[in-house]
């Protein structure tokens, strides 16, 4: 017995409307063997970043030939483009908008411009190609049809970038790209960074918002209730979090915010 | 091999209780084969309309002999009939209190009283027939228990109307009869009477609570960001958004609006 | 063919993060054939007890040989202890922190102290062992690994003890232990010690907040819409509800608020 596919959902259509269960159906309507797993759809609305922040952290962790279906997309029948993307041993499908921006910078890609109707839904409407064209398209893939017969070859994405940290004798800046359920914040700096800019032993003063600390611990609960704490996430990056608290309410810090690791004399 | 059963979920339970897995623990308890699809759980607490309105919309989709379980049921426990329902190639199970009307109405259908206790779980409580009667008799439907076992035959099910558009020589009126996850205000006035009361090149205006449109763009993009926009949505019906934005918020219009299109003299 | 296995998700964690899908890929990467079924990710963060209520009524029900996973961690990378469960003919997955009082305080149980590092992820965070710790093991559970084989045995699992009702001849006294999505109040005043403690036909009193109801009807809708009622629920304890409202905010009752029956002389 050959393993069954895996086709994942990632949007910013909530589950209140009939968006998701639409795309659901069509998928196994084509295939109806296909396995389907949600990551998200709380994407919050059009916002593309934060749909290829959660995409970059769960793809890759996707046994191989996983197809990801994103579809966080404000520019739907526009002139934007519609792709499928191979990236290592996983599949995307969705508008080449920046979604998969975080992913294409780590990694090399093969990028095909959905054009082959055929593997379209009949009936198409203007707004909806989630359900029309992404969702049929990853129902072919997920049923064998290779990736080139999809459509041409396309060279290069749109590719936005994120602020990257900035490391100098003084220290590292960084930025907060994003906040979880728990208002834990979430930094770009990684802590191989850290490893490389400051040296053992040193010490050296966190700033974010209007918190300061001097120690990165283990885990968010290496300190009391209710203060406040950094350590090194679980995607390899630095975060500030209040054991037992909600940081951004606590701190009064929002995604966008700068945290620095300035190195004291 | 045969394709499995799909057997589909929309209720008002939400996602926080034990409510929606006690459903799937006991259909998988009855029939470990089949697959379970959730359509929405967020339907609002006790809105049998907006639960009719999803499953309007998602369930005529799925493929021949998917079997939709829609539990938005206030009236459990009391003498509303249980019933399953098929409706061309789809089943559904649920109470008879208006939740099959959108359905109802476009499509003939044969109707059973759920009434043979046999199909039900054993231990049986009065609040919560999703669990005790809904999901084993869906449980049973997928295994290959023939709907008219389930029960007897009834003829009429309770059916509420909503508001249907009314078109005259001045142009049509209509209602906001849902808003999605993006705050976009969907009508229930459909593309087809538009083609059949709007000549090709007549003027109209298009007043929906402050605000006046006076052309039916293809996207909700077709304008810059931040403008509202008039466009055939995804369901077949005109809809009004804000480009990049919440038209229910920025608009001020809530569901159960007048939209109007006024031909121009 | 024999019935593939069933691992139940239960977390704090959210459906906006990438949390819960890098769970379900490190499952499904150990054990492709397993059917994964979410039972709830909107516990409130880091409500050990809430979490436990909601595992208690959702997990007895599932098939035999079901796995469940359940991470609400604030601990996580302590010397909190992780553990595997056997209770009755399920099985169960998490932190030892509380999360397993509930059905450990109804149920005998075997325990196990995970701490063969052979079936964890090899990549391990201090803070996400959902993904890193419990993930895999219940994958490898599904795959057939024993219980035994995952760690050391351990005796006495944390357990934390939610007030118990009390009865004398005046009536009960007892607890608001959960109120769900509708905003019903469940209590911890079970059928069976009213059935003991209040004789058929004796008059008495249901005190609740500032309100006072003297009769258990047989659901929500025995009322008139917007009236309070008292009945009894799936869960066979005794519950206050608004017809067609929301008796939390109607009451305004929290959480751990008393309720009393009071026989009247």
């Amino acid at each position: 017995m050959t393993t069954r596919p895996i086709i994942t959902l990632t949007t910013d259509f909530g589950t209140s409307d009939h968006y998701v269960s639409s795309m659901k159906a069509v998928i196994l309507g084509i295939n109806p063997d296909v396995r389907i797993i949600d990551i998200s759809h709380d994407i919050p609305p059009q916002d593309v970043m934060a749909g290829a922040w959660v995409v970059r952290n769960a793809s890759m962790l996707f046994p191989p030939e996983t197809i990801h279906v994103v579809v966080v997309d404000p520019g739907v029948g526009t002139n934007r483009t519609p792709v499928a993307i191979r990236i290592k041993d996983q599949l995307f499908v969705g508008p080449d908008n920046g979604i998969f921006s975080l992913i294409g910078e780590d990694f090399e890609y093969q990028a095909i411009h959905l054009n082959r109707e055929a593997f379209w839904r009949d009936e198409r409407s203007n707004t909806f190609h989630g359900r029309d064209i992404f969702a049929p398209v990853a129902a072919h893939l997920s049923g064998g049809t290779p990736l080139h017969e999809l459509g041409s070859p396309i060279l290069k994405l749109v590719t936005f970038r994120w602020a990257v940290p900035i490391a100098d004798r003084d220290g590292i800046q960084g930025w907060i790209v994003h906040i979880d359920r728990f208002g834990n914040l979430i930094s770009n700096i990684s802590e191989k960074m850290i490893r490389d800019h400051v040296d053992q032993g040193r010490t050296f003063r966190i700033y974010v918002g209007n918190t300061i600390l001097d120690t990165i611990h283990t885990t968010f609960a290496s300190v009391p209730d209710g203060e406040p704490v950094g350590y090194i996430g679980s995607t390899g990056k630095l975060e500030v979090a209040i054991n037992r608290g909600n940081a951004r309410e606590m701190l009064g810090v929002e995604k966008g915010a700068q945290i620095s690791i300035i190195l004291q004399r």
